[in-house]
Formats: C-alpha cells, structure tokens, sequence
C-alpha cells in the first residue's frame, strides 16, 4: 500500500532557524516537509540500505540522498543513496513525485522482493525494491548546477573543482577518497604490524634545511617560518628514539608551475626506521608496504575500483631494482635515445623504464638506485663503492615517480661536513644534528604521496582528481583570481 | 665465555663517510670499532630484547643503545635498550667496560638464566641476562649534556626542549608519544568501527571563516592565505558526501600568550556526521571514542602509565550532561562564587565542576550544553526551546576542555543568515556554503585536542611536554631568540 495518494499536500513545517527562533517546535520537526503519516513511525531505528535484501517484507526507515528519480507515468522510481549503497524506491503519487535529486530524506516504505527477471545485478540491493510509504524531507536542493544522476559526470576540471561542495556525493568522485583513505590506513596498518610507531609531524619550520626557493613563508609573531616540505629531519631524528617511526602529514610545496602532477599541499606517508644492514632492507620494507597497500586495497575496495574500470599495478614476484646508470643504458639500447651520462632520470625516461619492465619483467613497478650523491640532499649515504652515487631509491610505478628513499648517513662527522658543503647552517637543524651527535644506528626510509599512488592506481588524468581540495598556484578551494 | 680479555685493542675501522669515500670498505664495515670475533657471528639474524627470555642458552645478537653501565671491579654491568625493552648485559675486560651510555651497539652474548634470587622483577626480561661476548660499535655518542641514565630525567622545561634530539630517547619521555600515538590510533579505530571515513584536512586556507586576529598568514604566491585554526567547515561540508568523515590533522593558532595549555601547532582529532536526531546523539558518540580510547591506552599502554604512576580518568556509567546555566548553579551553591550569569566558563569554573562531578558523580568527565550562541560560531545550532543558547557542547575532564563540539546548522538559509549577521563574506566559504545549497542532512560533530588528552592522562604540568615538537611564540623546534 502507498500512502499519500496524488492530491495530498504535505504538511509544512517551519524551517528552524537563528532568527525565527523556532520556540517549542522540538528537535523532531527540524525538517522541511513531512509526510501525515510520518511521525507515527518515526521512532523505527535506520535501517543501512545495505541491509535490506535481509528485511524483505518489513517496514524499514531508510536516510539518504535521492540519487536519481525517473517517471513512468503515474509510477515513480527513486534510487535512494545512503553511505552503504543505493536502493531503488516505487511509488505514485504526488509526496514521492514532488522528491529530486539531491533531496536528503527519511523514507518509511515495505521491503519487497523483486521478480526474478526484475532483479537488478549491477547494485548489490537488486534483489529488493522498496515500495513507498512516507518521507520526511530534511533538505531540498537549490537547482543544480548540472546534472548530478549521470554515471559519469564528465565535468571539466575547474568545474568539477568549484563545486567540491556538491560533486564530491557523486559515487564515481566519492570512489576516489575512499579509495584513498584505504590506501593511507593501510600504509600505517602495514607498519604498525611491524612495530612502527606513528608521529605528528609539525607543518611549520623555523628554517629551509633543504634548501631550495620553493617554500611558503609564514609571519610567525616576530619571525619568518616556512612550512614543511617533508619530515625527513624529523622521521631520521626520531629513530634515535623509536627505532621505527611513520607519519601521515601534509607536506608543502611552492611550486611556481601549473602541472596535472603537482599539487602545493600533498599527503606525505613517511617511513624511517633504524639498524638496517643496507638500503635493500629499505626497499625490501617498502615493497611490503606497497604490497600491503594494494591488497586492502584489492579486498575493500572492489567496487570502487570497478567504477573506473581500474586494475592495480602489476606485480611481479619480486619488484625489480635497477642503478640509475643501468636504467640509462637500457633506455639507450631499447630506443636509440642516449641518456647515460644523465645526471638524473627526465619523465620520458621514466616512462620508458617503466616501460620496459612492464614488458620484459611483467612488473609496473621498478626501484632504481644510485642517483647522484651530489643532486641528492646532504644526508644521503654514497654507495662505499663509488661515492658519486649514493644508496638513494626511488620507486617508480605506471612511468612516474611514487617515492623516494634510501639509506641515510648516521655518522655525526660525515653529517656536519656534508651540512657544510651542502651551504646549510648547523644551528638551523641543530635537534636533528643532536640525534647523531649521540649516536643513532644506520638508518633509511621512504615517503609515498598518498595522492600519486590514488591517481595512478585509479588512472586518473590529473592529480587534482585525486585530492580533495587541492591547492595550486591558482586556487585554493576555489580561484583565487580576484584575491590579492 | 667472554670474549675480549682485558687490555685487547678492538679493532679501529674507518669510518666512512662522503669526504673520505670509502671505496671497497663495503655495507659490513659501517661501524666505529668491532671485535676480532664479531664478523664471523655477525650473520646471525637480530633477536629483540623482549625475546630474550624464550632464549636461554643459546648466543645472541642484540642491537640497541647503552642505556646505563655499572662497573663492579673487573666485572662490568650494562643495560642494554631497543625499542622492545631492556636487558642486563654482564661482561669483563676492555671491551665491554668502554662503552659508555648511549653508544649504539650490536652485541653478541649467551642467554642466561638468572637465580632466582637475582630475578629483577621490575623488567620483563629480569629472568634473564646477557653473557657479553662481542659488540660491534655503530656509533659513539659525543660527552652527554646531562645524565640520561637516571629513572627521571628532572630538566627544567627549556633545556628538555632544547635537546629533543636526545631527551625524546629516554624511556619516561618516549612513553608519552607512546601513549599519544596509542590515543591517535584508538581514536581512529573507533571511528572506523562505526564507518568513518577518513579525510585530509587541508592546512593552507584562502580566508578566515570563523574570524579571529589568532591566525597565521602565508604569503602564497601573489596571494595572503592562511594557516587552518580547524577542519570545521571541511568536515561539516564531507557530510553530504560521505554522511560520516574524521581526520586527525595538525591546527593552528597564534595565539600571543604563553600558558602551559596553548600551543601554535597542534594535533585535532575531528569527527562529523549527519543524520543526526540531536545534538545527545553527538555527545554518545563522542563518549563511546572516549571510552574507546581509554580502554586502548589501558591495553597497551601498562607500561607506559607505570612509570608515571598515572590512572586514567575516572568514568560513571554514563558521562554527566550539564547545560551551561546548570553549570553555573551547582558552582554558586557549592561555592558561594557567583558565576550564574556570566557568558562562559572560566578556567576556575571548569575546575569547580569536575570537582563537584568527581566528587558527586564519580565521573572526571563531564558535558557542558548549551552555550550562549552568540559567543559560537556562526553554524552553531540554536536551541528551538530558548535560541540564546545553542546545542554546543564542550567535553570537561579533570578540571579543562577537552573537547568542543555540538550539532550544526544544515539549513541553508538559516546558515545564510547567521554568515551575515556574523560579519562574514559568503564567497569566502563557498564551498562549505554549497553543500548546504544543495542539501545536507542534520549533522554534529567534536574535535579533541591529542596532546591535551595525553597530558591529562598523564598528568603533565606543561601541555609542552605532551608535544614532540612544541611550536610557541618564541620555540620553534629551538629557541627563536636571535632569530627574525
């Protein structure tokens, strides 16, 4: 039975507001429009859409958002969208034909089973519909901007990125954080099993200990601050204390370029940890993590992951590791294109490592090592063998740069010559420098963008897809175009 | 056996650094000093301290730090420390009796049961000790600036700070980052339990939503931005998307006052969620993360509180709900100081009411509802029944806020409404302002301080010492002193 046959006006209720006042109208009726037969089965408990193929022929209250609504003459049909998936909603009359998209509602309604050939495979409750009972109508919607029921939203991207406030509820952008949130828990799951402890990380620094003119300024009181490019000084300094240490942070960069892979605040997972035998522990340990992180990822994250079609990078037994010098030199015999006198790798070489190791290793991810001591910061740890280079890793995935890492020097002399000739000031990073001056064991780590491993795991186009808010040279939340 | 004799030369081997090259000294040689026997036992795989005890009888590799050497004639005590605990390590000769506290070491040794009259009861290994027979040295600590063998390290503030590079290593102080990184992740896990989804705040912000000269500026490009004082509005506009977020971010504050409860920097544990029936179902959950939290801490964390002798805060049955002017009545009869009409709780009310809920109530904790809307920001939910007070709620314990919170206005024209009576520019919040446009469901939430939780368990005099890395008016990492 449907209540509310066409013709029924619902009641109104007045909208509780600061400046009415709203005295004695009770928290019960904060609600825009109610059904008459609402309130009588108002006390019925939520019930998650999810849990509804398992109450066929109850009475349940469902909440949520209307996704989508669709008219078949008098017959109405909802997809109702609540945190735990969608249900479709049947009813006539006006109370559900009033309802769109976008409308937050409290829907009463009986649980029924459908007919087999109705079934729906493509949504987890498509084995039940709910035939329409009453609504409570929490919040109506101002007119959309565009339409937010299409599968595919295909909005350019400052306009997906205006209204974050609204396109974040479409399943297919929402897919994307909670992707990410996945990817994040299970880079600290993965450590704290093996007995990393986990530290804040402070955003503002009393000084650039890298170097470098891509950092932000802060007036602090009197002084001049910046904020954190990374926490490496303080995930190394911390081992002294802890042994093993992560840190899930924002980290900031004042990059003066507009690129889909560059963001100025990103989420950095930082890892450190003490008395390795050699920087092939550090990568060993870094691989169990990014191995950790794609199968949660794989086990929870299976429909999300099918909405983008989107496979996880390719592993092969082992990940392969490979010396800057070496990749050159392939790179060379594979493409004719001469890069071993390089002092680094250039995206395009990159790609074409990746390349390689995808088809001759069956592996989308590749270490390379021994980059050069001299364009790495003062605390990398040369190779014994041939200083020029040093144990430094970065680990590569899809033709990009996921990570980098490696072995660190731990010998307070080395350290504070290096700060010399590296142009640093001692007294700028002296609690770092305290570490080592009383003693600390060999030490490396890594440090993973969270929004890059979102970005190439779900092959997004840009690494704004992947962040939240992100900050740019151009906007932060929204343009800052007319903003000085 | 014990290897090493008195008046046997260790070994000197070069240290390596990025000046000396090293070349051909190889990954094994990376230490100061090493005995002749070493390398020959050396590929044995690590045991950690804890696991000791499961070992009698068998030889060892231990690696870890000095912590505290006793000479006894010609026989040598050590404890030795690594991150699982500490073991005694008995030994004579030259090699063993010149290491000094701090060194960072790699020793061999048999496993030994103790007699029983020797068992020392107060360390989880006390059954046990370490028969020296080698040790390769990894580093050698320069002179030490103060004791850090005592059981309490006992500096005065500055000079703890000043020498967080060291201090942090000490077991009392490294157990209070223990515990807060227990809180952070109990916090979490609660949370996710109820199906929370995790987000990252963003630090960086294009304008000053809740107002307040008590803000950072960032000089971002061509534009003035700010540091984030909360994830308020983030976390209020992710309800429409993901019904139930939290994120644990670093919050900032310029407040010019230096008190032993304020710092520039701090941790915010935040949760949000929608579909709220009132602001008690707020107060519920925020009740159910703290018993959680506790119930963690009290789990894993025995020996942490140990050593400071601390208990967690004392819980009822249920938290106490006070509303504000309720608050105020209880003082003024127990107390005869009349705080009946006043805005807010002073400090000394804060502590006149945990008192009274201590006492009465056998609750440390307790809720305050109810006030004023005006002194709130201006998406505080006034109460229908008298609108001059809102359904704010702080979280007491033992005599401060712990926590402020409360339901939120999800009405967009009434949110509109106090934008404006509160004196700010709606484009400045558009983002959060679209979520409410295009429908949110009623919502709440509460923010806990890390830091303030860790102190009050543990009944820290300076919220400082609860911080790895204070940040003040005039810290950061270091004194600001000198620097402009």
């Amino acid at each position: 039975m449907i209540s509310g046959g066409a013709g029924v006006i619902l009641k109104l209720v007045p909208v509780l507001s600061a400046a009415s006042g709203g005295r004695g109208q009770g928290v019960i009726c904060d609600c825009i429009r109610i059904s008459p037969e609402y309130t009588k089965i108002h006390l019925m408990e939520r019930t998650l859409v999810r849990d509804t193929p398992t109450k066929v022929g109850e009475t349940v209250l469902l909440k949520g958002y209307v996704n989508t609504k669709r008219d078949h003459g008098k017959i109405t049909f909802l997809d109702l969208r609540d945190r735990t998936g969608f249900i479709q909603v049947v009813g006539n009359g006006e109370e559900i034909a009033s309802l769109k998209p976008e409308c937050v509602v409290e829907i009463t309604g009986l649980v029924k089973a459908r007919p087999e050939k109705l079934v729906n495979t493509k949504i987890a409750t498509g084995t039940v519909e709910l035939e329409f009972k009453s609504v409570k109508v929490l919040a109506i919607p101002a007119e959309l901007p565009f339409d937010m029921s299409k599968e595919n939203l295909d909005l350019e991207l400052p306009t997906l990125l205006d209204h974050r406030g609204l396109t974040l509820r479409h399943p297919k952008v929402a897919a994307i954080f909670k992707i990410q949130a996945v990817v994040i828990d299970a880079f600290r799951s993965a450590l704290l099993a093996k007995e990393f402890i986990e530290f804040q990380a402070p955003s503002i620094i009393s000084s650039v200990p890298e170097g470098g003119a891509e950092v932000f300024k802060v007036k602090y009181f009197d002084h001049e601050t910046y904020l954190s490019q990374s926490p490496q000084l303080y995930k190394s300094l911390l081992v002294s204390a802890f042994e093993r240490v992560f840190s899930v942070n924002q980290i900031f960069r004042a990059e003066p370029s507009v690129t889909t892979r560059h963001i100025t605040e990103a989420t950095s997972l930082d890892a450190e940890f003490g008395f390795i035998e050699s920087y092939q522990e550090v990568m060993d340990m870094e691989e169990y993590v990014v191995r950790y992180i794609f199968a949660e990822v794989e086990k929870r994250c299976a429909p999300e992951l099918a909405l983008y079609t989107a496979t996880l990078p390719t592993l092969s037994k082992k990940i392969p590791m490979l010396k800057l010098r070496e990749a050159q030199e392939i790179i060379f015999k594979r493409t004719g294109r001469d890069c071993r006198n390089e002092k680094d790798l250039a995206p395009e070489d990159e790609r074409d490592i990746c390349t390689y190791t995808k088809e001759e290793l069956g592996s989308d991810l590749v270490f390379i090592s021994h980059f050069m001591t001299k364009k790495k910061p003062f605390y990398v740890y040369p190779d014994p063998a041939d200083p020029e280079f040093a144990f430094s890793v970065d680990l590569l995935c899809r033709g990009v740069e996921w990570s980098s890492g490696g072995q660190r020097l731990n010998d307070y002399e080395a350290i504070l010559k290096n700060v010399k000739d590296w142009g640093l000031k001692p007294e700028d990073i002296e609690l770092y420098l305290q570490a080592f001056r009383y003693g600390t064991p060999p030490l490396g780590g890594f440090a993973l963008g969270a929004e890059r491993i979102t970005m190439y795991i779900l092959g997004l186009k840009n690494i704004r897809e992947a962040t939240m808010f992100p900050r740019d040279m151009e906007r932060v939340d929204t343009r800052l175009g007319g903003k000085k």
